[in-house]
């Protein structure tokens, strides 16, 4: 069996999508990327967190097509796929239907960063990409959300904005590797919940919302203390 | 005993109930349906989820009367029966008073269709049904609650809708068994969280809740992806 | 030790409390009656769940003296202690800090019946009771709280509505015995946040929150196959 | 290893935050002070909690100055140090990204006194501090975050509001230990959430929200029968 290192981390970033409460039932899926071999390792289709191991897990090309495993892939399998091929500094890919993520993908509104939560993670905001038109879900639904998605971050820096949401349908979120697309998955719920709150709390009191935007030096000063090259959170390399 | 498969598997649908947190104390009940007997099996009334046994849920026919059992069966024993009575393809029902469908019950609004979440297992709204009257409440209140959702329903495909909500009460979901109702049941609790926020996020930013309404193309794409003809999402049969 | 069964149910009903996730810290508390001795039993003040015991529970008379117990009894002793003396009919206090019911007391509104989950359990409103003066909270804070409690129930039956809120306060119910306050006191914060979201969800559609109102027809029916002289909910005597 | 009773204390207090949902990941920290000594124990930065031991934790001085340990401190160190330098009266520090507290914060607003759960414990609101300018964050942001906290205290009792809010950033607390700073930064996300909710529920009926705020007498009285001379609140000492 191919890929066994690669296999483990990924059903780890699998098992913890229902330990952070983002998925419901099957609702959700993470991916991981071997680039040497040019292979990912998915979620099959359907399958409930209790049945799935290492072993079940299933290998793909970056066309979508499958490798290795009896189980069909996660039917989300091409939107990794495109992301992959067209990203090569990803590792790996989620998708959820967590609650507060996709009312905001609903509602078709990017999330604005409200604060320094949001601001460690996203370098602004966590953009909504457009829906699909018909044409689009009818040729190749999961290829073309992953277009959609590559053609809303046409100058928009992929790694400073590791997520998007897709209208009407919910989060994807990437990283160095699946755990890190999880970790952003976490994020993008959490910063969802607190910008809906946020925006009660201004609605309620006669303010406006862009008066709750956090201002760009702080954006900025945040994002870069854990990402920027004088990095100083956590213990270093 | 009879219905020995039957009983277990309707056991495990209700403690699924408050295992989903759908059901606080005994505010609800799942039945599933033997169709070769004309008779299902539904959870005793009042009778607390730490003491249920699939040896003391009841009996009961299609007219709602207890064929075995020494508990009596739920106060909600006439609405299930009055669906299986009508609507022969389905196996299993369950009702709740879970929170967020409750609250759209109360508001009186069927939930629209926002996006894939819901268009997964919905093919539209999740209806809200009337109220009862006055007259049909004092005449045979739980009968009459089945026969609004019935009602409800003429010209309505309750398989491409497999619950809703009754004015001013709460939920009821079904499908091809027990466990199938109850999945429903989740589904609808789910989507009715995040419908809430949807319009929470759209009113706060001046957008009328109509435009976050999901396309039919997205519609018609999930739906049959999942239960079309040429289903792909999961391992098929 | 005087009262061993009582200390036991007053055990229970406390220690369910935090596992109904009604009370963070010691913001609770509840009581149970012995009517032959006129004593009651209650939880000590600000001893911690995990402390406590049926043996540091704490014995009090009608006037709120207490009779056995090496710690201080709850500092809302004499709200219980007065409620127990005037109403001969209850056995059991409680009162909690409750996230949703808090809510309601902050905003000084009576919470209204919008559907049967209510209806099963109050024959109408979750009362609001009006806030002490200045003079009454100096004289004697806690008793007048429960003399408050009381002058908001003239005319309004106490048993067809278990519990009420206090303005800028919060909740506090009771019931034939501990189990059956605690029991009201979940009821409470359950309808509670389903009242919230359905006034949300009415505003969000332009409707106003009157038409969310249960009609008393359907208030009359749940409340009487629960409660009334033919009730018919659960498994009898 | 020095001070080993006080690193227990701090490991304790620090566990207690997730335990309590009020961190997600690595987003928060505790420390508790030795005064004798002038130093203070503070979590490791970006340190998981299952990784947490008292061990790892960091000793340092006042001017954030490492003294032992073989990790990096938390990145907000600096803030804790110039909180314990100003303020000898305080013995432990925390800080968290929990939800509804970072929502008020991000919308630039202190949370007004609405009932008595808060004012148990905040003789007042909990004040929203400043943002910093972009010359502030620039020139040494922790430090200065910690100096907008003593700026907005200024004529404001930190004792009887243990705890703020800083501006699109986050709560910090305090208290006589690490525990005590724990505690009062679940009383600052449980008041958030109730605020919030009382606000909704009071714009639902058309009614101001200065109609919600407790009177003044009121919180006089909770303040000082926990905090005043005559404390009657629990068990004494």
């Amino acid at each position: 069996m191919m890929l066994k290192e690669l296999r483990d981390e990924v059903y780890e970033a699998n098992m913890d999508l229902p330990k952070h409460g983002l998925v419901v039932f099957t609702w959700g899926n993470a991916s991981g990327v071997d680039r040497e071999r040019g292979l990912f390792v998915i979620k099959p289709s359907g399958v409930s967190y209790d049945e799935l191991t290492p072993q079940n897990l299933v290998v793909v090309d970056f066309d979508g097509n499958k490798v290795e495993g009896e189980l069909n892939p996660s039917s989300d399998t091409a939107t990794h796929a495109v992301l992959y091929k067209t990203w090569e500094d990803i590792g790996g890919v989620v998708h959820t239907h967590s609650s507060n993520a996709v009312s905001w993908a609903q509602a078709g509104r990017s999330i604005p960063c409200y604060g320094t939560t949001h601001a460690d993670y996203f370098y602004g905001d966590v953009p909504c990409m457009r829906g699909l038109t018909a044409g689009e879900i009818r040729e190749a639904y999961e290829l073309n959300t992953g277009k959609v998605i590559l053609e809303g971050f046409e100058g928009v820096d992929h790694i400073a904005h590791p997520g998007c949401l897709v209208r009407n349908h919910g989060p994807f979120s990437w990283g160095k590797d699946a755990a890190a697309a999880v970790y952003h998955a976490v994020v993008i719920e959490e910063v969802a919940k607190m910008a809906l709150h946020t925006e009660q709390l201004a609605h309620a009191s006669g303010r406006a919302i862009d008066d709750c935007l956090a201002p760009q030096y702080l954006l900025d000063k945040h994002y870069m203390r854990k990402h920027g090259p004088n990095a100083y959170y956590g213990q270093g390399k």
